[in-house]
């Protein structure tokens, strides 16, 4: 950390930093400027609060030198984490389709996805049992029944299943039923389900916050990881922004950024990240371009009468295409689907 | 709501799509431009799915009409809602001050807060037990010690209590300690934690979410309404925008917003907002000026060795003095302090 | 348009807002519904004021039915449009490079560059003379200097040049030297300069405002196209979010929404849609799978020696390299490069 | 500036950044820490190219240390910065308000509000002859025939003019007509129109760009400052964010911030800020009471008819009620009005 002095800081309020600073085990490095002085840390500053440095008599500003995640850096962990699932690996070299309905509405339903799924090879089925809605007049989701439903149709076609959970109790009962637990972007920081992760032990698929930093979805693996479970993929799904044709803005720099700052794989979410299945699939080819180790895309057999996000959800047709569109892409970058 | 047709769309398409709103009981209103048809549908549109009706054939897009919510609008309840508290009463012609200290730390430093609050005629005190921090290796609050400590102070001081509860099954724990229970601005669309604080019957106090729009503030009231809660107040704590110098920018506009869209008493916390101590007292009298209900306000007695947000927490001078500066203007604009 | 009354409107408040819509000579249809009285404006709306209308009597809201812009949409022309320079069609099938340094610096810098790019096959050659800067002690570019060397190693290498005006009178002398005349980001709604190249006729490149969103970057084309110049490229070049670990946020949904409202070229520009060189190829990938029919992407010589922007441009070797990844993406999506 | 080095710099790539440095005149100081190791800049850093020593090897980040405005800032200056026009004293201790209607219509409209300015008190009117509109179909003003109703009205009542100038070259022309040169938001970063203002010494009124960090706004006065002109006034005239129930989010954090900043007059547009005028009102208000020296208000005797910004325009009777509430609030912050 580098801790710059007002103008009109005194001799003294320097050495009550550094006095501070030292309080902490740290050693400190003065360097006085024309115009101010800066003083750094020496040492690992993670544990020092920045906005109680802020508040010493003559601070002007803290800037932060490293990073606030550790675990979930490359600098701790070089090499690719990779996650492995009934034998598929994610984070490896072939990119991993998962896709599926947003809620689980009925078996039917599901069997109809499972098939087109099982026949163009893809190995992983999404669909949402605990659902959270902005309002409290729409449909929230088939619950356990939903769950049943997941496991009964994922292993009569011999998929792995992931889904949401939205709730710290409700982690033991989703983990007998899915192999994958998705964090939704409203929960990215609720830290007692992070915690409850954390110790349970079973991949998680941790979305972005609408409006959350990358530092920020970071900083919310480093909670999983620092519980004990390494097994987490990152997924970017949009952000908010000004623009409001589409849904939300993909950010599509995320995904070199976060292959680049982490070693956890990276999943792109292009039915969220639009908001409308006209787009996804030229956002799902962006995201592979970009190097993208998955994808989570939402396919309904019936779009027109889905329980909820229909507009963003592709017809099994348009899917199994994408898919042809999707492996030429990957090769084109080196990579297989 | 109204739908508007593709100019491509067929006659077939347009009676499609009537043919679908007349299955949910409504009917439908046809207008054939020179460019597009429109329908609008007659009756109460709230239960319809838009995005369900946006994937119909021939359909461009969906445009509703009435706004989402229902029990917290003024079309439901012209009067303002106000909240009793032991003598204090929020919503009413006087503006209601809270304060205290970002994170409860010890009974020695709530007691010095206490007494200045006591000193000064504030009569609700504010602290976190939990903690919902950024970073796993920050302060992450006392837990059931702090809400023991705030209980005490409490009634020491006869001050009633205002404290996060960030976890459903935390509900009827932090229930037993507080007047009013806080829902934080990461926890705004954590619908189980709203559930379970609908059917609890504790007033609350609901923090806008750093990422969301007036009207999910006003749908996450809504879900605590329409559980049986009808004792909940909205504080605007800030909202995140591409303006870095401010930790977030205070949405004044949102204060006369949601009075005129609402019934529910309105707070506003100019210490989250800025995330600066010397910005806090002139947005807390701007906020006081544009017609808010309520005031949230950091205090404590040593800023500098704060656990948490030691940055925008006043110190007890500067609050003395900042209260004064309030009384003249709430007086200004016709109400008391 | 679609005027939406307000519960408590009048008989006569409906028939106010219905007179002052006929005397536009505009017919309208009534729709009474439960709660709401609906007026629909039947013939083209562009002309009536939309905020004029939300101030009559009884108005609750006014919803737009067609898209402001007409000249620029898919619906007045179905076909791309393609413009031809010097045998490269920008539009068709081929997605075309515009390479180059963000300033010209001098003649051997320029020509070091203009290398690179003939060896590769790229045919048109950007760089900055008039530079618009945040700071007035920043290098402002060369001026008329400028565009002397541009021409002057153009010719030499047989390359078009791109480069940017930014006031109104300098449109004719940038024109006497430039093949494409580029509007930057902070131009992008300086309505004067708009206007005289619309007038002027030589091919824009419109970048998308920082702030602005698809729909006003559609109305700033049609103020050139209304102006009697046909021939616009769009350019997406990252907007501003919250996210500040790069330096904007490529949108790319942007690409195919512009693709499908607007028969434009649509560019990208993933150097300054990132601000850092490491992440440019793999958001330029990303781009040509999304569908852009161009890229503009800033090549310096010696980055590290750049008077602007040197933290986003590319070395040669890196963009050597980048072509041949990217005519690889454009093969996968069914394009040549 | 601080240059943080990566973990794995050499010391060649250590002294490569010292010796480009003092390639500048400026000297360097050198802090080997735990994990990395720090170059601080002593002198004054404001001639470096941030971006350029980013690529120099081995470099992690670059923090400058100094903000990048030097006149325009409080160390420069101390004390506030007052202009003075025909007795009326903006930046003092008076709260100035400017008013009129967004455009001049014609003679009669503005001197139906002339004369409601007149009986209040207030002696600056406002009105638009050069519109920059989103729209090519839009009103787009009546050009000089608006500026010569403009001043015709203005020393008809004895009151001063302000008003916007859109283009370098159209300089001179406005300043003929006014005492005031605003620019618009549209042109913040206009940098030829900048210039020319910083050289034609006529006090501006610069509004905040829609999307513009209050340091890019303090950079834009700092182009007109260091052109020889020192009456600047800054204008906070609400921001673009995700929130879309109102036109722009007034920042109400900027008033304080920027009176800390800077010596220049900071003025409030809440008629801009809101795009409501049942909000305008309150956010007025709340703009005195955070500490702004003046206000634009947007007036006309028939917002149902204006041609432009009608829904934010005040009628005059609500106008006079308002003054009244503002010099009530004003008084309680110790100002005048």
């Amino acid at each position: 950390m580098i801790i710059v002095m007002k103008m009109s800081a005194a001799d003294a309020d320097v050495q009550g930093v550094v006095d501070r600073i030292q309080e902490f085990g740290l050693r400190t490095h003065l360097s006085r400027g024309e115009e101010r002085t800066i003083i750094g840390i020496i040492g690992d500053e993670r544990p020092i609060n920045k906005e109680m440095l802020e508040r010493l008599e003559g601070v002007e500003k803290v800037l932060p030198v490293l990073p606030p995640y550790k675990l979930a850096s490359r600098d701790f962990k070089a090499e690719n984490t990779v996650i492995s699932l009934n034998g598929t690996r994610i984070g490896d070299r072939q990119v991993v389709v998962m896709a599926g309905p947003c809620a689980v509405e009925n078996a039917q339903q599901m069997r109809e996805v499972a098939r087109v799924l099982k026949d163009v090879g893809v190995t992983i089925l999404r669909g949402g049992a605990f659902k959270p809605r902005t309002s409290p007049y729409s449909f929230q989701g088939l619950g356990r029944e939903g769950l049943e439903i997941l496991a009964e149709v994922g292993s009569e076609f011999g998929l792995s299943i992931v889904t949401e959970v939205t709730a710290p109790e409700d982690v033991p009962l989703v983990a007998e039923y899915a192999d994958i637990l998705q964090v939704g972007t409203r929960n990215m920081q609720n830290y007692a389900l992070l915690h409850a992760l954390g110790e349970h032990r079973r991949p998680v698929l941790l979305k972005r916050g609408i409006m959350s930093t990358l530092q920020e979805l970071l900083m919310s693996a480093e909670y999983i990881l620092s519980h004990g479970n390494y097994r987490v993929m990152l997924c970017e799904r949009g952000i908010r922004t000004f623009e409001t044709y589409t849904r939300n803005t993909f950010d599509i720099n995320a995904i070199p950024v976060l292959k680049d700052l982490t070693h956890l794989p990276v999943i792109a979410d292009p039915s969220h990240g639009t908001g409308k299945w006209e787009l996804v699939g030229r956002v799902a080819r962006a995201a592979v371009a970009a190097g993208a180790d998955g994808l989570l895309i939402e396919v309904h057999p019936h779009p027109e009468q889905a329980l909820s996000d229909g507009a963003q959800s592709l017809k099994p047709e348009r899917f199994v295409a994408l898919m042809r569109e999707l492996r030429l892409v990957a090769e084109a970058v080196d990579r297989g689907l």
